[in-house]
């Protein structure tokens, strides 16, 4: 049997778990880390972050938010002060209890058992206990509010099965902390981030969600609801992309943060928080990528084209080498992210397989000839038209005259054809259904169900147990309809969306 | 006696320290948390860091750096690897030793003894050892080379006494790690970066800085040679603004990171690290501010103007409220960040005084006589040009057709202004001495001074017992010049700069 490529993706349909690690470490977006649960994010992967980032940031603050930092140490007692947060977060944790080290009398080094804390410090899983703390220290009057801090941090989360990006120990995110004077417009405020994160994720990463409620069970350890978005990936799993939550005055009780109001009077606040994480790059990259690899949508990619010169003799070489500079010149002076992949030691076909692997939106080959006639060849990751009778590939002439703004138009199809591809692949892949021994059968290929619910626990939690699948949530945009619930045929008013998750 | 004003800043010749700390926490900039040793970084401090990031991360982007991110957790056994580097951080450093809380039987939760980690983690103090593990498995040949990576992230190092943005137990930084094939081409590296420092302290922060090398005993754990740059607070002591390592093949060879040369020889790379952290934003707070609070240079700020209407009925606010709303429309379409003060609460005087101590570079007062002139008062923080006969606040008339260049122009001789007076008031606290005792006398009232040193490690140690002062650099501009050593006589070649710092 012939051995194995080390470096060839296992294809998607042949083992999925495994497709999407190769695709990771291949395209250098993430790795192991030597510590256990946490993972390196690699600089192609932190770009990815970054031009996150800079959307979501500008979002914020375009809607009032600002930044600001809080410690990354929460005195382990805070975290008991909110009866359901202290169920839900203080389990897996990171806990430092010393802060020393010393010689080990059998030799290296050890905590030094003098250095012991007197109460333990827990590295923050999420930061409302020692946000709140200081809230209710800064916050006295309704001038001070709304209260709009966002905050872009590293958490801790404990996990035993790491997945890079997915599920690790360690991972970067952001968490939005919000204190009002009223319910409603606290209410406002969870339905304003769930918006601004639809959008994101809608029109960056070109992945089309789902928005609703959580149920009970799914809800955020101390929050009235839990408001998300769902997204689904190529092998019909849901992936949750994003969280809103509206706190009630549940913290604002434990940590007391007060106001007063116009009359003088003192009352709590009403708080939300909200957060979307680097699982985010999980979604993009199991959203769109292929068995060539990874595919970036264009308005998430640093690098938005590379060129690869392709001559066959010295002369051929300068004239293309030439026009391929200046053409990496007009692209960059337009403010696209460009590579001139120049290297003599591998052949354009090593090329165009390197740059797929890697996800670069559009491929620029350029020849003597298209030197000669004033254009270059684009060939985009995906195709953005279907393909014609005997195209292997989408190929367009590009011309070199008003490059920049031919390939911003060719970069806008691609990003709305990745969109329109995911979208159709959701609708594809979505059911009503009404039966359960046949949803027990058809869970099994993934997809979304919208299936009637009876709003009980229990029901939820026998389908999961039966079938892994958990309602991912009540759609906002769900009519009401009379039914039967899915589990005990108890009556249910509207359908809610069932599937398996990451 | 009179009551002293909570809400009065301490004049700065009184208490150096306490005016520095009752501006950060007047300003709003920062606050100590519930957590000994670490701060939370308020939004108008966390701008501030938002100007730095952008400004550096741009510099280091465009000589070729990327970001990437390593965990926040070391294994225990990394930091013995490299012998001296043990001895610089494995010491007060937070000790991960349990991964879960449970029920305590006594109430309440508690590390659960069942989680105990059979390794403990060490919170990054700073990242040479995590990093340089997977440089190893990265780097297998010349082609990889040179590594230029950089991160943008928290560290801690257990501190007992904090002092805002200057000592805290957890704090913000970049660090930049490179690997080179050559030690020339690793040192170009350490001046390129100690440049980069150079430039946005001196072009951004306002703050002129002396370039050198650290003596031994105050260079980076593990490195062959620290370099730095270190800038002259208002009360004469130093601040090490940022260093720049060249780390030889010290950790190359402790983590094994080799790379097969052009003709497949197997060679250690050479390394470089380099950083700098949320300390010059102190630095920043310490070179300008005054008694009045804060002074953040234009380059810094996120708030470059603030608008203070002002009118004395309804008329009068009608007409300068729509001139005021325009004014500030103008400036934010041009890119500046402006505050319209619109509060009918407190007086114009009570906005003067509060936007200054918040630092907003320039005041704009506009009242209906300036409507009808069509123009407005511009008043700088900071004098930018010597006051004249009788006038006590600098005052311009700035016209409100071309508000935004006329703003933008006064902003730019601000940002000059106050470089220079930083840079006159070193000039004028930086001395030459060559007696031991008159430098033990004066010392005392701060500042740099040029002085011999033989270069033994004992004269250095003396000097610090005695003095309290150290060598903060051997200053690159420096010139060779014969002379003896200021503690024990001896020969020596050249003035080192000794400073107590912070």
């Amino acid at each position: 049997m012939a051995k194995r490529d080390e470096k060839a993706i296992t294809p998607q349909s042949e083992d999925y778990s495994q497709w999407y690690q190769d695709i990771v470490l291949r395209a250098e977006l993430a790795d192991y880390s030597p510590v256990k649960g946490c993972m390196v994010i690699r600089p192609n992967g932190y770009a990815l972050w970054e031009n996150l980032q800079k959307a979501l940031d500008g979002m914020f603050k375009a809607t009032g938010h600002v930044n600001a930092y809080f410690p990354l140490f929460i005195p382990m007692s805070f975290l008991s002060k909110e009866a359901e947060h202290v169920e839900g977060f203080a389990k897996e944790c990171a806990v430092v209890t010393h802060h020393r080290l010393g010689a080990d009398p059998a030799g290296g080094v050890r905590p030094d058992p003098d250095s012991e804390l007197e109460e333990p410090l827990v590295i923050r899983p999420t930061s409302e206990t020692v946000m709140y703390a200081m809230y209710s220290k800064w916050i006295k009057s309704y001038r001070d509010l709304p209260l709009l801090l966002n905050q872009w941090a590293n958490v801790v989360r404990w996990e035993m099965r790491t997945r890079l990006f997915l599920r690790t120990t360690e991972f970067l995110w952001q968490e939005g902390h919000t204190a009002h004077a009223t319910h409603e417009e606290a209410w406002d405020e969870v339905v304003r981030i769930l918006d601004i994160y639809t959008r994101f994720s809608e029109e960056y990463l070109a992945v089309p969600v789902l928005k609703g409620v959580k149920s009970e069970s799914e809800k955020f350890a101390g929050a009235l609801k839990t408001t998300c978005i769902e997204a689904m990936m190529q092998d019909g799993k849901a992936l949750q992309a994003g969280t809103s939550h509206d706190l009630g005055q549940n913290f604002a009780k434990a940590f007391d943060v007060k106001f007063q109001d116009e009359k003088g009077e003192w009352q709590y606040c009403w708080q939300t928080s909200w957060g979307v994480s680097t699982r985010l790059i999980g979604a993009l990259i199991m959203a769109h990528s292929d068995d060539q690899g990874l595919v970036v949508p264009p308005k998430m990619a640093a690098t938005h084209a590379v060129i690869v010169p392709i001559y066959k003799d010295e002369t051929g070489r300068a004239r293309v080498m030439e026009a391929a500079a200046s053409l990496k010149a007009r692209l960059a002076a337009a403010g696209l992210g460009v590579v001139l992949d120049d290297r003599d030691t591998v052949s354009p076909g090593f090329k165009y397989n390197e740059w797929e692997l890697k996800g670069v939106p559009v491929r620029l080959e350029i020849g003597p000839r298209d030197v000669e006639q004033g254009a270059c060849i684009a060939v985009p990751r995906v195709p953005t038209r279907p393909l014609r009778e005997g195209e292997r590939r989408q190929k367009e002439s590009l011309p070199l005259d008003g490059a920049a703004e031919h390939l911003q138009s060719l970069l806008n199809d691609l990003q709305k054809a990745l969109f329109a591809r995911a979208l159709k692949f959701r609708e594809e892949h979505t059911y009503r259904i009404d039966d359960y021994a046949q949803f027990q059968r058809d869970i099994e290929k993934g997809g979304f169900f919208w299936a009637h619910w009876c709003g009980s626990s229990a029901c939820e939690d026998r389908v999961k147990e039966e079938t892994k699948a958990t309602i991912r949530c009540i759609p906002f945009d769900g009519e009401t309809e009379p039914g039967k619930c899915l589990a005990c045929g108890g009556a249910s008013d509207r359908r809610v969306v069932w599937a398996r998750a990451y």
